[in-house]
């Protein structure tokens, strides 16, 4: 992903104009509520340390938030905040030793792959199936707990495959997680983008072994705010607490009290996202799978298409670059999210509608060309 | 250090007024100039994602800046931007493996113990004498390269002695760390606040084995910024920008831009901190070698003062919780700086001048106190 970015980034270097599909950086411009407030606390010069568990206040808001959600009593006790890229690693961190195994559930977000390796984890990939939508199964737990790892990372909505998960099949591996004693990390941070508005969190008050996290970024369209949470019993999140503390000492107060601001129109705002998000990736869906080469399941929730492409006859890497030197265009090739995914590429659609129109013309077209190109070799 | 910050917390919630002297969060309002950078950053809607290594004209900006402290030639490829705590993380994440050896001179700053312990590497203390006024030897340089560590940790200016080192010793442990390769950390987040002025960063445009780090934090009273960069060889910048990006992504675009709009005030606000810490420095500690029981050395930098408490008879720990719950006085034991400095309390006089009169008056009180129960029980 990242040789994608520096490539697109040297052709712009050097005078081209780069159509952006590869990264998950949402272009809406952010509730005023957020910059507002982050304006005043600084005004206020809000700028000294704040607690390492994050801006009481503001676990206060996401704890009603998931006492809403989930019908359970949740405390700011269990609610800390942290970059939602970091809690990863965090997670990792306090429930793994080097050595452990952890299973991903793949197609899986590139940032699992970086933490486990980063800690020295053995990973074990359960593939959902193309077949299944990319959905998770009770196959999928059965392979999962049959790897007898320490932890396991779901995350839901999918980054790529925009899958939504059937909540009775994530309530019951939560359940199973909790039963075998299996470290369980539920990454919803595009849990709030779901097109039809249902969110299924595995935040608890009572889960023992489960940790939810999720993040203003995609939600609120601030991902450079780096500000993320996680839900979890008291005493894990009293780990994670002092894990920032160790790490980082805290975030940034202002920051912080800006996303505070912004949790008052967040229902409001995210349905707005939800509405124009669903608008614009069903129209791209329908064009990739008109075109008679391209192929994606339908997303359920986020920005992204994973879609296959195999029919072009050349592989992620090869597909990425031509389409990056070629075409002007940024994809991040299938690879990113695990090894199986050679003939897949992701394409992001949340950036300027002027990419988003163009890049995609122009991938649809490449992709075309090489299916004839093909077809007339044969 | 932090059962000190929580039990003051508690004692707060219960209606106390505590008089803190335990943080080194610098109370001085910022450069405006920082806080309207920042705010223009966010107005501008610079809220989306940051190069990995962090935004580039702050980069060049202090690759200008060491180039003209050092007389070599920097580039903004030797400096990465990320916050100090985590750049001690860092920095050991990418030169140590588990069970190797660190050097660190003690006393010494909290966080180099707990990135060590949390990395699994082994730590050799080795001791700076209270009779050098706790500045850096040839003989501890000897005792640190002995120990055959992997990397070394440096504090110059020190946190907590204040203790400023000579150049000369300085770059001897820089160019003996060079022809052994072992990894060097020079620590300088508190050498713009040195009250003569005098600044000598390891920062090299050659070297291979050296890591200089600092931050806008102290100098700058934006603790809450996170902010802090490194200056190193080409490769090992890229290194610790990629350990960035694994860990955390990015940082905030705005806090950057606000730290660049910063840096044309830096050296004349820099200068106004000096002035003023010096003077109220001076002050305290003539206070204290005053008191008849209390001693320190004169520090040369920074707002710690870190004071032998041993004639007071009782240790760090027990002196601090008593003045805590019977004078409402918050300082930090010396243990927290290594195990054998149980006869110690580091002083922070950086905060509201009422703590710093007000709690410097009680420390004083409450230890001539035990001085004279001393004196008259033996």
């Amino acid at each position: 992903m990242f040789r994608v970015m520096d490539r697109a980034q040297a052709l712009e270097r050097q005078g081209h104009r780069i159509y952006h599909l590869e990264l998950g950086s949402p272009r809406m411009a952010p509730p005023d509520e957020i910059v507002d407030g982050t304006v005043q606390a600084l005004r206020e010069k809000q700028l000294g340390y704040a607690p390492m568990a994050g801006v009481k206040e503001l676990r206060v808001a996401l704890a009603a938030r998931y006492t809403s959600l989930t019908g359970q009593a949740l405390t700011d006790s269990q609610v800390v905040i942290s970059p939602a890229n970091l809690l990863i690693h965090q997670f990792l961190d306090i429930t793994c030793n080097p050595d452990d195994r952890v299973v991903l559930f793949t197609p899986a977000f590139p940032s699992y792959w970086a933490a486990a390796a980063h800690q020295g984890l053995q990973v074990t990939p359960v593939p959902l199936s193309e077949r299944d939508g990319f959905h998770l199964t009770r196959q999928a737990i059965d392979d999962a707990l049959a790897a007898q790892p320490r932890a396991i990372v779901v995350n839901n909505a999918n980054n790529p495959t925009g899958a939504l998960y059937d909540p009775m099949i994530l309530r019951a591996l939560a359940e199973r997680c909790e039963e075998a004693g299996i470290w369980l990390l539920s990454d919803e941070t595009y849990a709030d983008l779901t097109f039809d508005g249902s969110f299924c969190t595995l935040a608890s008050a009572q889960a023992g072994y489960v940790v939810a996290m999720s993040s203003f970024s995609k939600v609120c369209s601030i991902p450079g705010f780096r500000t993320g949470y996680a839900c979890a019993h008291e005493a894990v999140a009293a780990k994670l607490a002092l894990s920032n503390s160790t790490l980082y000492s805290c975030l940034p107060l202002f920051t912080q009290l800006g996303c505070l601001a912004g949790m008052k129109v967040l229902d409001t705002y995210a349905s707005e996202v939800r509405t124009r998000g669903a608008r614009l990736i069903g129209s791209c869906h329908n064009r990739i799978n008109r075109s008679g080469i391209l192929h994606c399941h339908k997303p359920e929730s986020g920005f992204y298409l994973f879609v296959d492409i195999a029919r072009t006859g050349l592989d992620d890497l090869t597909f990425c670059r031509r389409l990056l030197d070629d075409h002007q265009t940024a994809v991040t090739p299938g690879r990113s999210f695990g090894d199986s995914y050679a003939s897949f590429i992701r394409i992001a659609v949340c950036g300027q509608e002027e990419d988003v129109d163009e890049g995609l013309s122009r991938t649809i077209a490449f992709a075309q060309q090489l299916g004839g190109c093909r077809v007339q070799a044969a």
